[in-house]
């Protein structure tokens, strides 16, 4: 039998594990193939998203792990998010259906805002990954007038519509919980957020903790995560040294006889953090499932080390790449 | 005369001067003297608010140099700001009003949100400085459900009513800037944010630009600012050394004949950014406002190399000192 994973109890009532399978950057045509390989190595949280390009398929994935009785749909969770150029409550509704229609599996279990950041409408057949260009000849981006609450009162529609179980948002900044909190009539469930020892953002996880919303770390490798996007978005992880390379980190690996990487992860699961890495090896694949089950603790001074690591560095980072003049192009 | 004050045009359409005298920490008992003599050496712009409950006793000040011929009322800036405590529409709206007539002088030229976040309402009869406990003796905190939303929109109907002429926020994130200009019927106009060289926030002052949203900048001293208030509050600037004695700063104070204030004072207005320093040195008084007129400009190289002091170091920090356990008495 695969492992089962510790699981968080979110704000909605709903239970979400603890580790899952990040879908940023799976190729549409292997998306299939990888979901349904990791849910034989024991995942059953799969987060993915409108701007990933690959819901369909990776819903075919767990499709097929259902059809042949690895799984069934209540032992699955699958998060996706609205993405930024369908944030009024017509479109937010609309897609949420169009996005739980591509996945396949009656319902989806969180559904987040992928960025607190309204743009103007595209038509989902021209929205090409990135979606940033309102023109992607011209390269220019423009703002749409829709608040977060609108956009976060659509998503209260799609949870009392039956689509999906839970909501929250990605990306999002102290302030705009504060404020989501004060009109929300279904809870914040989750944030989720770039995560890990060069940008450990301590005041916004505890928070988050305070306000009962669960945290979901990304990229909890940092620079490692970025290495392989195009050269533009490469300046900032290139110019640090990588994680696994720092004396906090080696030093806790061989510590314990775990790798790198699960140290990384464990720093965020051992804080009541969830984690979902992304591997295309399978050795890999079970290592990153590993660092939730308690095989092995982080000591309260290993954490510490790995947290002074913090610079504040945030490597997805909109207002940087996109802000005049587009250091994308720099 | 006194020496006019270079101005920065406001999106509501009226002009703020660059440097203003900041009244936070002015006791009640001194504040009509105080700003009576600031006006003499050249002050125009007062920044004020709620909760350093000195208002009325500010405007007496202003008054008396308006009765005196000194000044007339259109050459006087008047900054105030809404306490945490009365964000709902009905306690705004009530508020600004009784806060104008505090002052006596007819209207305010710029009403800020003095923090984002909204706390329960308290009698203002009952408030004591610093505002946040709900029970002073308990030591509680208690959220409002206000959303910024609501609250900007009595602000606007305090344009509306001709009580405010701008209105803006203090204190607010990227993201609130964003979510505010989606539903903005009067535009933001000022966004005042403790910025000296520990804590720069680049990408936060870009935006604001971008957003056509002006800038004041507070403690524009940075630690030098906290260091008369009670104890707890002075752990994090005690840590620090002074931004008077860094090299950065001191060199460039050497290089132009000015005193490090001035240097730091300069680093901002130079940016375009507003500044309001408070003292009660009738010298000190005049070299702070001896920073807008261009009587000497920085370099690129030495904006540069103060700039490079940040280290994201806030220290006004209700998030850190009211966070359980309350670090305040810790």
């Amino acid at each position: 039998m695969a492992p089962s994973t510790p699981s968080l109890k979110l704000a909605s009532g709903t239970t979400m594990p603890q580790a899952g399978f990040g879908l940023w950057k799976v190729p549409a045509d292997q998306a299939a193939e990888t979901v349904y390989n990791a849910i034989k190595n024991g995942y059953r949280l799969f987060d993915g998203a409108y701007d990933y390009q690959n819901e369909k398929e990776a819903g075919q994935g767990i499709q097929r792990a259902i059809k042949e009785g690895l799984v069934q749909r209540s032992d699955i969770f699958v998060t996706t998010k609205l993405w930024n150029n369908y944030h009024s409550r017509e479109h937010a509704l609309s897609m949420a259906k169009a996005q739980n229609e591509a996945w396949g599996l009656d319902y989806i279990d969180l559904y987040l805002i992928h960025f607190p950041i309204a743009l103007k409408y595209i038509s989902p057949d021209e929205l090409r990954y990135p979606g940033w260009w309102q023109d992607a000849e011209q390269k220019t981006i423009a703002r749409a007038n829709v608040s977060i609450q609108e956009t976060w009162q659509a998503l209260e529609e799609v949870v009392d519509a039956g689509i999906a179980k839970a909501i929250g948002i990605s990306n999002a900044q102290a302030q705009i919980l504060y404020d989501i909190t004060t009109y929300a009539r279904h809870p914040l469930s989750v944030l989720q957020i770039e995560h890990h020892p060069y940008l450990v953002q301590p005041d916004l996880v505890a928070l988050a903790k305070d306000l009962n919303v669960a945290v979901t770390a990304y990229s909890s490798f940092g620079p490692q995560s970025f290495l392989e996007l195009p050269e533009a978005f490469r300046k900032r992880p290139e110019s640090i040294s990588t994680l696994f390379e720092t004396d906090a980190v080696k030093s806790a690996a061989d510590a314990h006889g775990k790798t790198p990487a699960q140290v990384l992860l464990r720093w965020s699961t051992q804080r009541g953090i969830a984690v979902i890495p992304k591997s295309n090896n399978p050795d890999r694949l079970k290592q990153n499932l590993d660092v939730v089950d308690g095989s092995f603790d982080l000591t309260d001074e290993q954490i510490e080390k790995i947290s002074a690591l913090d610079k504040g560095l945030r490597f997805n980072d909109p207002g940087y790449y996109l802000h005049e003049p587009l250091r994308i192009f720099a």
